[in-house]
């Protein structure tokens, strides 16, 4: 997408494959700053930190760790130690324990000699398979967004499942974006997204980008706009989704998918088939919730009145910050991936 | 109730009757600060910036302002003007235009000569009213409480309606304080109630000097913690009530009850009788929500890596921040008042 009139992707590899270049999504709204990642250790600070963050984005970057492993050391050793590592920097992103896997399957053919080519050409090509994915989830949602007869049409999403946290186009937003380069009159509702407001800092930055009107809200907001007759539906992205449809999304979207519910308001969750897994929600398979630092709920970053980023403290008590929850398939109108929009509960049959 | 050691009120006039002292209740958590409100216009300003906030104490806090604006000028004309900006300063709570209403009922009765004095003795009367209301309001809600069996008693909570939105004991957190005190063993989750975060800047302050187990939590996780069964019921306070028992509550209460309901926890609303209103949403009464200043949202106070308190901007998009909205009675188990707990429905009968 377009940043200050030059075409960006979240990241990018240098042509002599020896990093990569991430936009810092913690400097967003007030810096718009590109960083070299050039290790394995870089990558997993980054992806810890939510320098990147957003379940695809997630993914690929993983998939360059691998490659800059192994720039470093190629042997299996190497490899596996990686791999186990990456996984562990963030448990929720199913995308991102699926990236690494693939590399992992693919380098199998591969001698020690020539692994490394082989991981950034594939890193590269997962890469470009995400951009044509979210692409396709555009697509697939658009119809959804042109049958509903109201201008101009009012969007609800929450977190940012954007651009941003992908390589390019998004997952909730590219049916936005593409219904906007149609000429679809469209205002979107922004979700600050406490704790860590990827609405706020994120998607209303990214959407500043590509001027369409949008408007933050505390998260508290929704279920009264709804009441009021201002949203015409809610789109939002997924960490990870079941074979029977529950989604796991950033805190807060199971809250928004019961006001959708109460006021016969459609509820699309929009994610790349990656993000569907078997292993979720099963009877042998409970799932925990990541649950982060309380001092992301607690502590603030903004700008001061001399113009510098500054972190405040706002909260004086014990905090409990979990960062996601699971909205059952009874609350999802549909599943938009890259092959169609899909009932949730059917949505295991494409795998 | 105790700060420091030390029994306070929320509002307390001086003995010769020219001045109330306050708690800036801008100022906390991080600072206990004693303000003097000396006219009128210090009644206004401080209802207008939330130095003083919640329904019953906007209510008493404009007697005062009647009080004092009579000290200058005892006349019909200026008791008048005095109750139309009082009435003006903060458009939802409905307990302001009640208390100021029963001021001017009251004056009526004596003549500019010993107008200052009646005052003053009736706005300490509402005072030390509200104090017994609140008090059987806890008494009222002690069985709901008692009734449910679980150790800790988990109890969920949006915004402040404790001691500090009264003159003392609080209207949602009354009974909470007197189960407490009786030995049941409780633990608060506080809404951080964004955007003015009353619940992190007030609920857990008061809750930290009464000794009460609390854990801040996002907006976001109540839903999550009711689908994990970490909340046995959710309590919360009123800015105003129709007779048919709809609730006007801080933004976001609405979506705590749909999941309240979604999950079978009761969902109770806390209040004196004085904030129903027969007016409210009726066929002819369509009820505008107070929209406050965006910048509520897209900026916030804290204290800074030097100990100073500092405002940072932390969103650079437009906002929208209307305060409240709507819980209708299908959505409440009870309504607790100083004269028992109800169904919603019936609450217009009591008046």
């Amino acid at each position: 997408m377009f940043v200050e009139g030059r075409l960006h992707r979240t990241i990018e590899a240098s042509g002599d494959l020896t990093r990569v270049t991430i936009i810092d999504q913690t400097a967003l709204p007030f810096e718009f700053k590109l960083i070299d990642l050039k290790s394995l250790e870089d990558v997993i600070q980054a992806i810890k930190f939510m320098q990147v963050r957003g379940a695809p984005l997630i993914g690929v970057t993983s998939a360059y760790g691998i490659a800059l492993a192994i720039n470093n050391d190629s042997s299996d050793e190497s490899l596996k130690k990686a791999a186990i590592s990456l996984k562990e920097s963030r448990p929720t992103a199913v995308n991102l324990e699926w990236a690494v896997n693939q590399m992992l399957e693919h380098l199998k053919g591969y001698d020690f000699h020539n692994r490394s080519k082989a991981a950034w050409l594939y890193a590269n090509q997962l890469a470009e398979d995400d951009i044509k994915t979210n692409k396709d989830i555009g697509k697939a949602g658009l119809p959804l967004l042109k049958q509903i007869n109201s201008t101009p049409l009012n969007i609800l999403t929450h977190c940012n499942a954007g651009w941003l946290a992908t390589i390019d186009h998004g997952t909730a937003l590219s049916p936005i974006y593409q219904a906007v380069e149609e000429g679809v009159n469209i205002h979107v509702w922004v979700d600050e997204t406490r704790p860590r407001n990827q609405g706020m800092n994120l998607t209303a930055w990214e959407l500043t980008q590509a001027n369409i009107p949008h408007t933050i809200i505390s998260d508290n907001t929704g279920g009264l706009l709804m009441q009021q007759n201002k949203v015409d539906c809610v789109i939002v992205g997924a960490d990870r989704i079941s074979i029977e449809g529950q989604v796991c999304n950033k805190i807060g979207t199971y809250l928004k998918a019961l006001a959708a519910k109460a006021h016969n308001i459609p509820f699309y969750v929009a994610a790349p088939l990656s993000t569907v897994d078997k292993n979720f929600m099963g009877e042998h398979h409970p799932f925990e919730i990541e649950c982060r630092d309380p001092d992301e709920l607690l502590r603030i970053k903004g700008m001061n009145s001399d113009g510098l980023i500054s972190e405040v403290k706002i909260g004086l008590s014990n905090a409990y910050n979990p960062a996601f929850d699971i909205t059952p398939p009874e609350y999802i109108s549909k599943i938009i991936c890259e092959k169609g929009s899909y009932n949730p509960g059917s949505i295991g049959t494409l795998l």
